[in-house]
């Protein structure tokens, strides 16, 4: 069982820290795990913000913990660049093309939402976001119009093998939920989504059990503030769900607490907080790792097939929110290391 | 002073008529209403949602009164011929390129929004969204990719002077507000957002006493959630637009009350509530007319240069709501005519 651990910028490598330490503390047999650099301090390194050697170490490893990657002082590099890149890269060169981002209210946390605690503590949602395709990945550039106007210009598309693989992910998650699914896309508008929504249509053919609705997009993140608690399982393409996934997690309040996976066929898939790599508090130990300790929980659970041990990382979290210990994210003071003292305690 | 008035589907009928009663109830110098078809009932009666015979009319007239499209009986038929085309006809037909979206929360009515009172009462932002350009106009269809797979696709795209123009009534409407404006883009992954940005900055030049930021949409997405009083005006495109607006308008929780501005160069626009068809309450008389009265209200201000009546349509609506004339949709149980009726008594 080898793990990769891609701390990356930002707070990234202080909160990757604490979920290594608290990934050592279950003893597992056999877990080894191997750092690789990404990012903006790749960059700095390599000259790119995703090297090779990061590339192949990934590609090595049965699934990869991520940390952070953003950085300010990059802001001016060309696009391919950029530390963002390093994420982009990794999802497609990795064909990891379902990004499962839940959302629910912590018990005990109601009070972080900007939303009523009765709106709020109804949210329990999980969005699977498509992350190989959209207009993420297609055709892009700048050019001079014939009449000498500059333009930029991107190509949206998905074709029907990858909105059929991602609408089985997002089936299947509803099967194993409330088998209710609502795939959000743009059919008024974008060919795109309307290829998205005939696909989507005919692959639930084969869940008979799951009720699907569809909603377009503007009317999602209004239904999102509205009345949240409606959702169980969204489906959409990679930039929606970019959007979405974000407005979602902020109506939990918490998220200093959400981790993401983002998978592939099979088992492997890449782990990460859903916060950034917020340089404004990096190097100070202030960051809360909860979510990157999450995140490791969840790459036990679906890359590595260790149920038990990422029900016990859990409820070590649990545990410790409840027992007050709270990063400044959430009004508490606890510091990173503290934080992830509390986890490996309760291990 | 020639108005042309398109009621549309659903309850857009309704609706038109009380804003056409306040109209009428100003008794203008010289003000002529004319109506035309549009939607689904204009495919019913021509064939086309947007007749050559509505366009002329919109043509010959100073603004646009317009009430809501959208029939789920259109749902089979090709793009081209669905409802949703009349407004999207009508945005290019008539360079109607500056969507301007005010949402604040009307004092006395905090309790509608699903956000926590002190989060909600801060929210006064005015969204400025492109309407002409994005990827709603570029080129788009289905095809067969050479190994067989289908692909819908659509083109995203910014020239220079698109972005320039609204970028200018991003920058005017902050010049007349807090002088504050936050750009919103995916600059971190698209073209089309660079252009958007190097553009907007271009333009920032020009006006060296606004306060210019720049935000990727997903962060935009999630600060609408956390602290929507930090925003003051938001310029953004089309696609983006979109979905912030509504979010934005959901955020304040009366969306019938929330008008919108559709604006060509000059002082040609058309008006319309943000709230949609509502197929559900068609003519029972149970639809809230306000946002439509207010749509005319703005009208008078910015296509005809009659701010005094706009101000006394403004309090008359404040008056009636402050003296319990709600409709269902605020928790109240005036009905459409009740709601027209108390707003032109206090005329
Ligand atoms: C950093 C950025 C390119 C990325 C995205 O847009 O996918 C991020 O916002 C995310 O959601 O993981
Ligand atoms: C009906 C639809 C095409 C339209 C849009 O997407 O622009 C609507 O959502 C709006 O915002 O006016």
């Amino acid at each position: 069982m080898r793990i990769a651990v891609f701390a990356g910028d930002g707070i990234g490598p202080e909160v990757t820290e604490q979920a290594v330490r608290v990934l050592e503390a279950l003893g597992l047999d056999g877990l080894e795990l191997v750092e690789g650099d990404v990012g903006g301090m790749a960059y700095r390194k390599h000259g790119h913000p995703l090297p090779p050697e990061t590339l192949e170490t990934a590609r090595s490893a049965d699934a990869i913990l991520f940390g952070a990657v953003g950085d300010f002082s990059c802001d001016h590099l060309e696009r391919h660049l950029r530390p963002e890149q390093a994420i982009l890269g990794l999802r497609k060169e990795l064909g990891l093309f379902a990004n499962l981002r839940p959302a629910r209210v912590f018990p005990g946390l109601e009070d972080l939402t900007t939303l009523r605690e009765e709106v709020a503590s109804k949210i329990d949602l999980l969005i699977v976001r498509e992350l190989n395709g959209d207009v993420y990945f297609g055709e892009k550039g700048m050019r001079t119009l014939p009449d000498g106007r500059r333009q930029g210009w991107d190509m949206m598309s998905y074709a029907e093998d990858e909105v059929r693989r991602i609408a089985h992910s997002g089936f299947t998650a509803a099967m194993g939920r409330s088998k209710k699914l609502c795939s959000v896309d743009k059919a008024n508008v974008l060919e795109t989504s309307q290829l998205w929504r005939d696909v989507v249509i005919e692959v639930s053919k084969e869940y008979p059990e799951v009720e699907l609705s569809h909603m377009y997009v503007d009317n999602a993140a209004m239904q999102l503030v509205k009345n949240p608690g409606q959702f169980d399982v969204i489906v959409t393409g990679n930039l929606f769900g970019d959007i979405l996934s974000d407005q979602a997690s902020m109506c939990v309040g918490s998220i200093g607490l959400l981790a993401s996976a983002s998978l592939a066929e099979g088992t492997y898939g890449l782990y990460e907080p859903i916060h950034g790599s917020a340089p404004d508090i990096a190097g100070k130990g202030l960051a809360n790792p909860m979510a990157t300790i999450l995140s490791a929980a969840m790459l036990l659970r679906h890359s590595l097939g260790l149920e038990e041990q990422a029900v016990r990382i859990e409820n070590a979290v649990a545990g410790a929110l409840s027992a007050g210990v709270k990063g400044g994210d959430l009004g508490g003071a606890a510091g990173t290391r503290e934080i992830g003292d509390a986890v490996v305690e309760r291990l």
